[in-house]
């Protein structure tokens, strides 16, 4: 590392806890990023692939966004006003029923949680445990759901359960994910056999909770006839069905809901990353009205609500979402992404391609050439990051927005980070 | 409630959760606010003596933070950099160091967990499981720490409590905090008798957390004496020390944090709140490095470290902290403030006043008083709420910033609505 | 009922705890008994197919243990000593060991727990957790294991476990036994699967806990490549193998204990019933020596070790246990209960033979017929119960010890009362 | 060791587990026992001042009880019966309305659970949970309930608890027991300060549990108006009260219950230890109709209701309950014990007596002291052991029916043990 670069970041030793993860994969002090691109303080231009985890759907520093929110702070709009009703809120909840709600045939009533994914999670599983009278939440394998102790009891990584140091992770009871336990199984066997046994053990479940493709557990995606038919026992049982929608959802698998491809109405939908459109925080509940049995202030929270993401979500919504003409190019740019990952894929003995819509990637089989290739990747203009148990998935979370030529230069890098890698591992080999 | 204003926020009723609560209280819609004062959507405007809960202790939009804010938008400023190394953030450490740390003499590493006040007490209390391993967490009667799982097993209101809706809330050992017991107890005493015997059932404590001053438990401060009665104990225990300083830190009770005036140094901090000095989403917890042993992204999420509020938070340092003026400020406020409200208090048998700094208020002896006098005052022009378990504290939150004269101007309208409703319910007793 | 037995019971509904079961199915006072027959108050006697649930396999006060249980009481040998060394313990200990450990090639330490099986439960589970510093308990579908609440926890049946009236029954995962998804499914493949995936969300466990056949479960038996494979991925997995050996053991399936035919070796076994051979309270868990890391007194209990146990425990050991011929003799019963049963269950469309050894019974298909079957036969003379999560299963539990004669008259009993009560059914039809 | 001695108990060593604890306490074998005394294999006889702790309250083997439990074995009486209604349970349950209920005004239901004091106290939390729908539990420091999950949480002592190896001990609150923060502080005070503040963070309680003497903590005895002010304080919050009269009951505080003295009538009662007369495992849950809602077995378990316990119960209850004879005699043996007690005391500076009845102690200060006392004891002949939270009471259990002249020997030999400790001490000072 340059010398000036040390100097720079010298703080971050000092000063910043060891819990920081991605600045230790990309080594860089970042000072603007416009689009689908990230600068650096040294001048170089990264491709980003990564948007925030799913956070930048339409890019960095949107222009329309932008702007708007510049003319809302400029007009002194409220900033922070708990849960109170601002015209911020008021034109985002709007333009909310308008073009998401009413054109799907959906009835939710939003509840506007702390703004982050966890939050949100943690609202949906208190409620629906209020909802039932139970407290079982079946989670799934794989899933993950953030790092507070309620979503954590769901969250399938075993390293990041051991984060709780042993307080108890319970009320949840692991049942396995669609394709988890090889292709020839069928989950939904286990799961009902496992819940329609009055002696199983497993209590009557409040909840399901699941991610319609598992963006960390290594972009599994839940085939159609799985979603229908969690949802289906879910009513069977008595319980509410919790679609998680935080990282495949506004528009990442090709549809602005993630489970829309399904046909199924879940009893309620968490989002969060892209929903402010802006990379700002953001998160909400959609629940049900008849679930809607909250008390006021019964979960509460000091960031809810946060109005320079209704300014930006509102654009985003209004932007992309009142026609077809975005999920259009979604399509088209997803057929891309295949194109490119099918080729890296080639390359790699056994390698396989998983996920959906532009939330794809490459199982490369182990996490040490997945992070090997995502490092090269990165020396050659390329933020790009792993996922999966072991991290062997090479995932691509591009803004949705990145313009075709850029999307192509992006994964061309990508191919030759692999081509590098691999010829490096099988000269070594030699 | 006039027929505009129905039609105005008609879509509330129709699309936001009935778990919205300041709407209800302060039926309005806000459309700007500039320092301690907010407008609503008919032009009228509020003395704001809420300030986000003590998210807005430098008022609203900040002229300075605005203009920083809109320049690095403007710049296309890394807006969500997930916790890599960006400009933004560099200068905010390097402030929070020269400004905060230094001149306290304090040696914390600094994690940007979720951007709200529960992720914060979250990290706290897995990172001190981890560090003593052990799971027991001693917590107060009245506390509040946030309403994700393993906040709200921390949180003492039942009635907040009861929205996990039977989920387990373990691991957690509540204790008297000071004062909870009838004046004359020494709750230390019932602390150690029950923690320094081996037979009491009660596990040896991962942690004690509390805040120096209870926001939501009804503004009950804590004693120097006592605070450094837990920190000893907690030493002698084995046991790290949490300080929660969400609404009592950055300024509120008189200096930047609550605790400094114990001459204590926790082993950890929560702050957030005002911390981005703006009313932006924004978290940190302060660690001793000899307990920094989290592993790379143990404790992760997709929010933290918001950009924004770097910018933002950064100008609220260098602005209010790079001297000792805006502490000697806030004293003169407080007492401005224990004035006014002993005038308060005065007209009511029995009241009390509560708090310290400008986090004061007064315990009219009843929750339905409290709310009515607050109601009556919001009529008047004056945003304020209650505390304490049965609401029954008038807290008085506002802007460290307020002007004198609209501080008492707030005062006066306060007063004057007690007197109203005092002065009521003496008519109709009669 | 007739007038005096009304009078004779009276003091049960005046004085019992509604919680009483058997004596609402068996609607008599019992007065003595011998061998393989119960004698009620009015003289009647009856065929014991019930046998204290699998307490009483050497049948009702064998004429040796009687006789040296008397002879001990009368010579004012030691009732109580806690785990003081007595002579009939030291004689107990050198006949098990002599008798069941030595033949068995086995090397466990004894630990006598509280008299029931549910303290073994408790004790066996404790002990893996601390053994490993694990605390995950993996126990399967359908098992049965107590009603203390560690035990409940690994219980299936969802009546018995809502008496925990809502308490946490945590620190287990369940997980599918043999045969209980379908006669298709290999359980094994979903075991490892949920088990081997480091994100699945199911700890590692601390322990397996699996009874050879599962007696109130339905009279499941295990195949050896089934206890086999879970016994290989315990080891695999660092956890531990615990065997409760209750029901199934002390010869009721063909062997001293069920586990033997399928050559695994437990890490703990427990063992309870027809321990002490007379049917009095007495319980063990076997451990192997490396696992025996209990302090003294770390698990203690009044009554563990109950002395008049070891006598007549001795002399069922020495009595039973010296030699094959009891073995032998069980294989020839066990064939008698099969042909029976068969006789049974041709009667019942679609209803197919369950258990294994002297632990058989037949599923008719519901609990309603199993229930009027069993009702039926006590009329004419036999006591049986039924078995199952639905009690759907009728179970013959005999004497291990029943006279051929006795034996085939008790299920000649058995299959008329099924007659009886199919045939009514059929009429009733018609 | 005498080396025969060592040939004698190596099967403990090969075979027991490393749980067992009093026979490392007193080195021999136990042959034969008769009233107060023991006899040794070597023929040595010792007085028993520990009573199976307090199992033994009629002596070893009185000659009624053995007469009739011969008689009952000889006629092949039912030694086994589950829960099946047997002449010798109706005899029991008779005498039990009759001289136990009747007399004392006391209208309860008796649940027959397993034979353990432990499965007594899990059959109570589990139904004050299920009546009032409600998990938490009340207990107290220094108590003692029994070693399996449900009772272990009760528990206070820190190495007992530490057996669970981990394993969730949840759903109790451990309030102080009375006088455990110093003579002068009122506990109730506390105990009512946090269980009446709603915004206490402990929840309202399914019921409060106490000894009225704790037995393992320590001699600690409750008086009157401590145990009144929680039956009130139960009463008013909606929670039942659970006397755990185990060690304390029958007769051994001077009247049966030891409850009585406070003129309080628990909602339940848990018995055992004493309960059989003769040292048989046996134990009882006595509940108020009104809460008697267990649905039949929904609490089960093998021996609940040992048959050869209802014989030698019910002489136990005739023979010493029938009229206050035995009461007066206790009152005058507890005189004699605290005469013989202040003698050891008046020994040891600082040394207090603890206790009431012929449940009563010295705390001498120190465990090791202690210790050394009762070892000391043991070579003179007596057997005793030490309670509370560091072993520092030296506790005599003597069986209620020890003839003064015995037991002013047994108490002569442990005042000579101390004088011996204590001098050596004192010349190992000089």
């Amino acid at each position: 590392m340059p010398k000036d670069m040390t100097a720079e970041t010298s703080i971050y030793d000092r000063r910043e806890s060891a819990a920081r993860s991605y600045c230790r994969s990309f080594p860089t002090t970042f000072v603007k990023a416009q689009g689908s691109e990230l600068t650096g303080a040294d001048g170089k231009t990264y491709i980003d692939f990564l948007a925030g985890c799913s956070s930048l759907n339409y890019g960095h520093n949107d222009p329309d966004m932008k702007a708007a929110l510049i003319d809302y702070i400029s007009a002194d709009g409220i900033t922070h006003g708990l849960d109170m009703h601002t015209e911020a809120k008021t034109a985002f909840l709007e333009a909310y029923e308008e073009h998401i709600l009413k054109p799907r045939g959906l009835d939710y009533k939003v509840m506007f949680t702390g703004p982050t994914g966890t939050n949100a999670v943690e609202a949906a599983i208190k409620l629906a445990r209020k909802v039932t009278d139970r407290r079982n939440v079946v989670a799934f394998t794989n899933g993950f759901h953030g790092m507070t102790l309620g979503s954590l009891a769901l969250t399938g990584n075993s390293g990041k359960r051991a984060g709780a140091g042993g307080a108890h992770l319970g009320d949840v009871t692991h049942l396995p994910f669609e394709g988890s336990m090889g292709d020839d199984i069928d989950t939904l066997q286990f799961i009902e056999a496992m819940l329609e046994n009055a002696s199983s053990g497993v209590d009557a479940p409040a909840a399901f909770i699941f991610e319609p493709v598992q963006g960390e557990g290594g972009l599994n995606a839940a085939s159609d006839e799985w979603m229908q038919g969690v949802a289906k026992l879910a009513k069977k049982l008595g319980a509410l069905l919790i679609v998680d929608d935080i990282q495949a959802g506004c528009g990442r698998t090709g549809t602005y809901f993630a489970f829309e491809r399904a046909g199924i109405v879940p009893d309620m939908v968490t989002q969060a990353k892209s929903l402010s459109g802006f990379g700002l925080p953001f998160a909400a509940l959609l629940i049900k009205p008849e679930h809607d049995i909250w008390k006021p202030a019964e979960h509460n929270g000091t960031f809810r609500g946060n109005n320079h993401a209704f300014v930006t979500g509102r654009v985003a919504i209004e932007k992309f979402w009142s026609d077809k003409t975005f999920e259009t190019e979604l399509a088209h740019k997803a057929a891309l992404l295949t194109t490119g990952l099918q080729e890296l894929a080639d390359m790699i003995p056994g390698a396989t391609l998983k996920g959906r819509g532009l939330m794809q990637g490459v199982d490369v089989g182990s996490g040490e050439l997945a992070g090997e290739i995502c490092a090269r990747a990165f020396e050659k203009g390329l933020v790009i990051e792993t996922s999966g148990a072991e991290d062997e998935v090479v995932k691509v979370l591009a803004p949705l927005t990145t313009p075709d030529a850029t999307f192509r230069k992006g994964l061309s890098i990508l191919i030759d980070a692999a081509r590098d890698v691999t010829e490096t591992t099988k000269i070594a080999a030699e």
